[in-house]
């Protein structure tokens, strides 16, 4: 095929699958928030249905031949141009899906869809011996995917690059230490300060229906635009792209907590944020979507921390929040900011706070790396665990629901997948400090309630780059660094020394 | 292909097509409910990939091949089988579907997409002149299609067939015929009896929440079941079966009108529920679905107008209303049945009473049948629209959107429907008079709040038949006789000279 044609039919076909693709967005959207009790199994006939038919898409042979015909255009137009980024992006994708057995991708899907229902079921039954055998099987199956699909030197990376493109476990290991060193030495100083906030924001009563709207209001208020997009209820939250001008938040609210719904809403906002800034024309192919779930976190744990967690922020908003929330009467802005800057070691990934919540991340990496090299057995999960938890945290889960069975993720076979929560606080960070540094004092900004300026500056420099380049090429071209700990290091550092008084470290 | 492989071929690609259509369902449930105004771009491109995915796989080659090799199979079984009524059907789809040409399919999709769009803007517009090019080429188109799929001596059969199977302009050209003789009789003197009712529903106020909270308790009552199923506001109102446990009802309500809302939620009702009691396991087979159609307006308009408009629903139902309702209080049942069962030519079919409602039906078929004749221009339309409304209903629409533009469907080139809603209405008042012979008088019934007697009786006689008979086989095998028109006949008879008090006809 001549090479235009070639490409034409390529990009064609790429979004006529990804216009498949977001429909079984659509069909996940609905079970988390519509579907009547009994719909449920039809509900998961529905998705295996086109999850096939995508699958035979993106295993087409006829991908390949194209691929190899557009060669000359490349060369042509040059790796800055969008016809470079599609290439690559459909070559990384066709060269791992190709290599995949047909049969080893059906038993990885089935397995863990089997998997995730058992967690679902076991996990309150506190039952890990019955969970296990799922575990085991798909710690098997995605070591023969590492295998089929290769690596360097580490089978981890197979998986990791799945999920962020490029970053593998040499890359990472030096960050996630210094990260470590810097966390616990922080949490240390912390924890012996005796300090702690004046109130408690748990146990108020909040109604929901006054929640909702306060939330609305503020998510409205930092940029989502409810004309492409929508806020809905679930019991597990999560935001959505069903395509473009079609981004659909979840949440949840609880009666009596406030922070959790309030901190979780603003985080699927940072992820909807992201969303909707990508170009929307672009859709279906790599200059349309999303770089990395790691680049995707960034943009959550921004809104979610730096932003929503800011002191400048409840400047702003906590006369708001009072009036449409009684329980939050007569509150000061310091008390309140410290209450939701309150930092605990707690068993909890979910609920940790923002020191805390990468020493979570990073005892998940370890054993993740263990497994994939061999050295750990599935049945040893939950005593490495415990140390893990011991040694970072102080703690020890009293059962494997709080411990090593609290996360869907590995049920539904995603292993690789928890750095990108960790390198999505390292990149907020980098791009904060980049920020500060391009537009000025971000406080000051978000305490006269000016949110915009921060989004444009997102959108020019994260979301309009969609996946046109890796997130290590993002990160440098925006920062004019390779990714470092040091700059949330630092973030950390400024922000809880100050809310628990502690002298400033060297 | 041994027949029994081939079979079980045959079965799971054709379950596996219904579970992918069922997708388009959802895509079009969200689009009438939740979808955000940017959204719709998208959602059009997503139901495009997914109906070229089904038709695609509904004109596999491979299916002719496969019904070939089962036929010593249909032979073995039986006609009665439920393999046969499977093979009957997938013949007769697979049969149709293969002989419109590609591109004749393509682009009736594509023309009837861009008709109902600009329907959409026209209408409201008045503009008949720039709406003709679309429904000139639609009509056209489907001749063309009328033509590939053949017929035995009207073009028109062709189109029918596909929404009532078996059925043909001379099979129910004399029922119409009829229908129209005692209609037009029963109108002449309902409207010369100089009776009004004494109290108008329209123009008090009900409170949205208080409507649909009595709307959930009556269907609930009636038998809808919640657990597999939803209720949800959209601005054109339907009942679509997203599969087995997933049956969705939409709805509207307006401030000022109690009745239209009230019964077109139960008519939507009677659709859900005739979707429940189909055959779940047998979901993506023509054991598994509707008959028709006619068979499916037939639940609606029994549940709408044979129960809900009878006087003993409101001897039930009404203290409970006027207590959901204050703008209900207060009214008599007589006065309040004769109020939801006003006869009153007008120009809308939707907003049409139960007697004048066939005549509308009756004028699209006599204009439908000379369009596929090549005996009236698409051009002509409004002339011979107008000169019907004059004849049936002494009415002449003073301008198109409420004459020949008024309905969406022509726009969509589905013709060949509109009679189904007739059919609909003889086959219920056919069932009705076999359900008084069998279980006893159902005013009676109603009166005492139950609902449960007659839902039994369908589930068992109609709905769990499915499509393993043609709408006339079942009305046959239920009632002992062919579709006939003299028990709607009778039954308006009887309703209508009590409430205008008319001397009973001969």
């Amino acid at each position: 095929m001549p090479p235009r044609e070639a490409y034409d039919w390529l990009r064609n076909h790429c979004m006529e699958t990804a216009r498949l693709e977001s429909t079984i967005s659509l069909l996940h959207w609905d079970q988390g928030t519509n579907i009547p009790a009994a719909g449920h199994n039809h509900r998961a006939e529905q998705i295996a249905a086109l999850t096939r038919v995508v699958h035979a898409r993106r295993t087409d042979e006829r991908i390949g031949e194209a691929l190899e015909s557009c060669v000359p255009l490349e060369l042509a137009d040059g790796p800055e141009s969008d016809l470079a980024a599609n290439l690559r992006g459909w070559r990384r994708e066709f060269t791992r899906a190709s290599r995949i057995p047909a049969n080893l991708a059906v038993a990885i899907a089935r397995t863990a869809s089997e998997g995730e229902s058992a967690w679902e079921r076991l996990r309150p039954e506190n039952n890990w011996a019955a969970f296990l055998p799922y575990l085991d099987e798909l710690v098997k199956l995605r070591r023969e995917e590492a295998e089929a699909v290769g690596y360097e030197s580490e089978p981890y990376d197979a998986l990791l690059d799945e999920y962020e493109p490029g970053e593998t476990t040499a890359s990472i290991t030096p960050l996630f230490a210094e990260l470590k060193r810097t966390t616990v030495s922080l949490l240390d100083r912390i924890l012996g300060s005796g300090k702690e906030p004046k109130i408690a924001l748990v146990g108020r009563r909040y109604p929901l229906a006054d929640q909702e709207r306060l939330v609305r209001h503020v998510i409205r208020t930092l940029g989502f635009d409810f004309t492409g997009g929508r806020m809905d209820t679930t019991v597990h939250p999560f935001c959505t792209r069903i395509g473009p001008g079609d981004i659909r938040i979840t949440t949840r609210y609880r009666e009596d907590d406030f922070a959790e719904s309030f901190f979780g809403a603003i985080h699927e906002c940072g992820h909807a944020l992201y969303s909707q800034g990508l170009p929307g024309a672009h859709f279906g192919t790599p200059c349309g979507r999303s770089a990395s779930l790691g680049i995707h976190e960034s943009q959550s744990r921004m809104w979610e921390n730096m932003v929503a967690r800011s002191r400048g922020f409840w400047v702003h908003f906590l006369p708001l929040a009072s009036y449409a929330l009684d329980s939050l009467r007569g509150i000061g802005t310091d008390a309140f900011h410290f209450a939701v800057n309150t930092v605990q070691p707690g068993l909890i990934r979910t609920d940790a706070d923002e020191v805390t919540y990468n020493l979570h991340i990073l005892l998940r990496f370890d054993l993740e790396l263990a497994l994939l090299r061999g050295d750990l057995r599935a049945a040893d999960i939950p005593d490495a665990w415990n140390e893990g938890m011991r040694e970072l945290l102080g703690l020890t889960p009293p059962d494997h629901a709080s411990g090593a069975m609290q996360d869907v993720h590995w049920a539904s076979g995603l292993i690789g997948y928890f750095p990108t929560y960790a390198l999505g606080n390292i990149y907020a960070a980098q791009f904060m400090e980049t920020i500060r540094a391009g537009i000025g004092n971000p406080d000051a900004m978000f305490a006269r309630g000016e949110f915009a300026p921060l989004l444009d500056w997102l959108r020019t420099n994260i979301h309009s780059r969609a996946a046109r380049q890796t997130p290590r090429e993002i990160v440098r071209a925006v920062t004019g660094q390779d990714p470092t700990p040091a700059p949330l290091a630092a973030h950390l550092a400024r922000k809880y020394e100050t809310l628990y008084g502690l002298r400033p470290s060297a």
